[in-house]
């Protein structure tokens, strides 16, 4: 608890944007991860990068522990305060302060909520291509500080691809500023890249140059129905291995696609065995040409192809595919997502992993993911209640880990490391880049005040 | 002077690749930049990781300062071992360990030298993009610490965005790795991201996974004249305004014109005032729409389009851009290369800006560079030993890094810090930043012994 004295001294800072009752600090006490409730102490919501300044000196001068947090959907307990202490809203500063056209970038605040950012760029005419499953809720400070990936990551990259310049405080409460409007910059450190997955424990974020893109002139949006899911993983691996990169090239499995349809009843197939949602897009020759590659090597596997013939087609698509997670949700009470990510020829292989595994474990679990990118998310449906269940959840996650790492690939392709998977990252980089990570927060957070225990440190 | 003792320590750890005899030292003492001389006391080449990780264990136990070097082709003292003690060169560990053309990367040990991969990619059909200037010589190490750009930045990126992975040791000798194979990967700090343009101050790097593309389908070259400068930098922004990102968008002043035709006698046009070398790729169609598209746009421009018709002719374009610099170099014993970078649609500004200081201050200069990234490289031409010119050379360079700043613009596109700019970087980046990367610094490298003094710190 914080002493009255404290908890004025915010208040004189950010005004009535100050929480401190219980029943408001329940609602910060929990992210869209499988972590366990923890409540923190002050919750503050600043609404000028002045007041962020002031906050974040005033925790370091008192050594209050500072969680930032943006829309709270991170996956990996990223927001969860495990130190109590004191959450810092970033929802207030909600400001996209530039469109350039002509440059092609845009300058917005951390708190601008994804979609917002798209809508007003696609009205521009130009595209702002990262689009996490989660847009409509999830942060420009958030994505950047997960590093989000989203449907179009496969031709379009991820959120760190088109961050140009980033401004934040560091736990001093120094202005730090890194890149900016230039396509090109090294001047210094590259400090901006550094921030990106820097999942909050470096510093806290208050503005974003973002690079735009111009719109495809043209795209073609198919789903391919197949009745074994092994053609469907094999497929991915074909279209990658003739040199086309789509846009999109999303996968479900048969749970996934019965329990998305009976939420949200889209007409998807609910006796097929697996499906791809693919989009090739660019200039209208080169999408035609990457159509008719795509469309011939899904049928040669037995994939049935439909093409969306209307806007309103297309979006029912994407719309299946963004109402996967929550569909998914709905059926148990716990669910635990995985984000194992290989190199992308290696889909087939790991997708016979998960399967093997949580078939040995006895599990129910709907996987799907952004296939094209090698990231899929197996999804365990369980009750954290039933103890027994939950040890054979344990093992099982150990052993999709294991089998990701064997087949050269990563424990988290976009969710991040959080609380949530601390305990596994050394296995994948080892001691020597743990020591590193430490020596470099230590270095810059020596009291360990910024989102303490997240990645183990 | 290091000891013998301590001389017959790096002997036992590299056996006969170990210098320390003036003559050799000598070759060591100096990079392409324009910096004064710094002798080193010892030079080695490792030809394995073990080596170089007991190489750098060693400098840290000893407090010997460590300057890794590549090719030594970097424009900004980076390489200048200004504290003496130790050069690492990675030159000895250049083999390229795996190209794998399925998912598309390469694993490469950071002394291979740029072309010598990109010949590799080629010839199994893929494209490894980032292409310096120098890329005949640099090593890809270089170009990761550097962040270096190239004729293709343009619509392709830079080195960065092609680290996928680095592996490196710490300045304790602890291997750090960070990120792999996948495309996306976000487990723990993007220490590969940070190691991006970090100019040899926080690791010595080994080995790097890179990102390789498809092959253009198809491309076009085109050599444009201007009977005025200023009306091939409009073209620039005007190309870039209409959403066209051709691969490559360079320009070249009468100065720079007229030098490298008459080192080189490739055909160029002795009496244009501006030129504008462009090439356009991807799918056919594509091709061919931007082509027509650009030709219009330099034509409304007063520019005269040449096409190349066959390979030899685009390569001896290319040839030509490439020549430039060593050309300009040639003519007086001193030669100060600058890099300030704008928004890409500033560049007629910042052009303006550059002739007329560079007149106020009667200079001899040659403005090139990579024109759609809004990179110029002014090259003024002088001799350091005319002390009363280097004071208006020193003035013009101050005028030329405001302007770029102004125009929203930074001192440094591609070339770095090192030594050469430090005096400049808080003008741009804020005394909150440097004592920011200071703290990094520090945490990392508490002795201060990798790349001292660099970038101010
Ligand atoms: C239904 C659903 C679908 C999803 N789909 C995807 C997907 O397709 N791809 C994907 O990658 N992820 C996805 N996610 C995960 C999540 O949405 C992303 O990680 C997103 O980027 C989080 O944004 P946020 O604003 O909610 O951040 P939060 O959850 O609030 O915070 C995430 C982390 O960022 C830090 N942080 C937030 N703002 C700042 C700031 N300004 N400065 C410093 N640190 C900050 C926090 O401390 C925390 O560590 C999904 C989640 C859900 C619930
Ligand atoms: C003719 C010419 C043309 C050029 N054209 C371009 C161009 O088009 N674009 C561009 O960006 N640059 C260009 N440059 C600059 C230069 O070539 C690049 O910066 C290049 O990346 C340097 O590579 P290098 O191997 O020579 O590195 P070096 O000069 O040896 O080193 C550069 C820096 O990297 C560090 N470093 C090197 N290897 C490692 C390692 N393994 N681990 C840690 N640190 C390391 C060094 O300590 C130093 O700080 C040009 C230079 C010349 C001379």
């Amino acid at each position: 608890m914080l002493s009255k004295s404290l908890i004025a001294k915010f208040a004189e800072i950010a005004g009535k944007n100050v929480w401190t009752e219980q029943e408001d600090l329940m609602c910060y006490a929990y992210d869209a991860s499988f972590g366990e409730m923890c409540v923190p102490e002050i919750v503050v919501k600043p609404e000028t990068t002045e007041q962020v300044c002031s906050i974040v000196k005033l925790c370091c001068e008192e050594s209050i522990p500072l969680v930032t947090r943006g829309a709270g959907t991170n996956l990996s307990g990223g927001t969860l305060p495990v130190n109590g202490g004191c959450v810092l809203l970033t929802t207030g500063l909600n400001k996209i302060l530039e469109i350039n056209t002509e440059d092609m970038y845009a300058v917005v605040q951390s708190g601008v909520v994804t979609s917002d950012l798209a809508l007003a760029v696609s009205a521009k005419g130009l595209l702002y291509p990262p689009d996490p499953g989660s847009m409509k809720m999830s942060t420009i400070g958030g994505n950047v500080a997960e590093n989000a990936g989203g449907l179009r990551a496969l031709k379009y990259g991820v959120t760190g691809d088109y961050v140009m310049g980033t401004k934040f405080f560091d736990m001093e409460g120094n202005a730090v500023i890194s890149g900016g409007k230039t396509v090109k910059m090294v001047t210094g450190f590259n400090l901006s890249g550094l921030m990106v997955s820097s999942e909050g424990l470096l510093g806290v974020m208050t503005e974003h140059t973002l690079k735009l893109v111009p719109q495809p002139q043209s795209s073609r949006s198919m789903l391919v129905i197949y009745d074994d899911l092994m053609k469907a993983s094999v497929t991915v691996s074909e279209i990658i291995g003739a040199r086309i990169t789509p846009a999109t090239l999303e996968l479900m499995d048969r749970f996934t696609i019965k329990t998305v349809e009976e939420a949200a009843k889209i007409g998807l197939p609910t006796d097929a065995d697996g499906l791809l949602l693919i989009e090739v897009d660019g200039h209208p020759a080169a999408v035609e040409d990457e159509y008719a590659k795509v469309k011939s090597i899904c049928e040669k596997q037995g994939g049935k192809v439909h093409v969306a013939e209307t806007p309103e087609e297309r979006d029912r698509l994407w719309e299946a595919r963004r109402k996967a997670l929550s569909s998914l949700a709905r059926l148990k009470p716990t669910l635990i997502l995985e984000d194992a990510t290989v190199p992308r020829s290696r889909i087939p292989e790991m997708m016979q992993c998960i399967k093997d595994i949580t078939s040995k474990y006895s599990l129910t679990v709907g996987t799907f993911g952004h296939a094209g990118d090698g990231n899929l998310h197996p999804t365990i449906l369980t009750d954290k209640r039933n103890t027994e269940e939950m040890l054979r959840v344990e093992k099982a996650i150990d052993e999709i880990f294991a089998s990701a790492l064997k087949l050269e690939g990563t424990i988290s392709g976009e969710h991040g490391i959080g609380s949530a998977k601390a305990k596994y990252l050394e296995s994948e980089v080892g001691a020597g880049t743990i020591r590193f990570m430490k020596k470099l927060k230590n270095g810059l957070d020596p009291k360990n005040l910024l989102n303490p225990h997240k990645m183990g440190l």
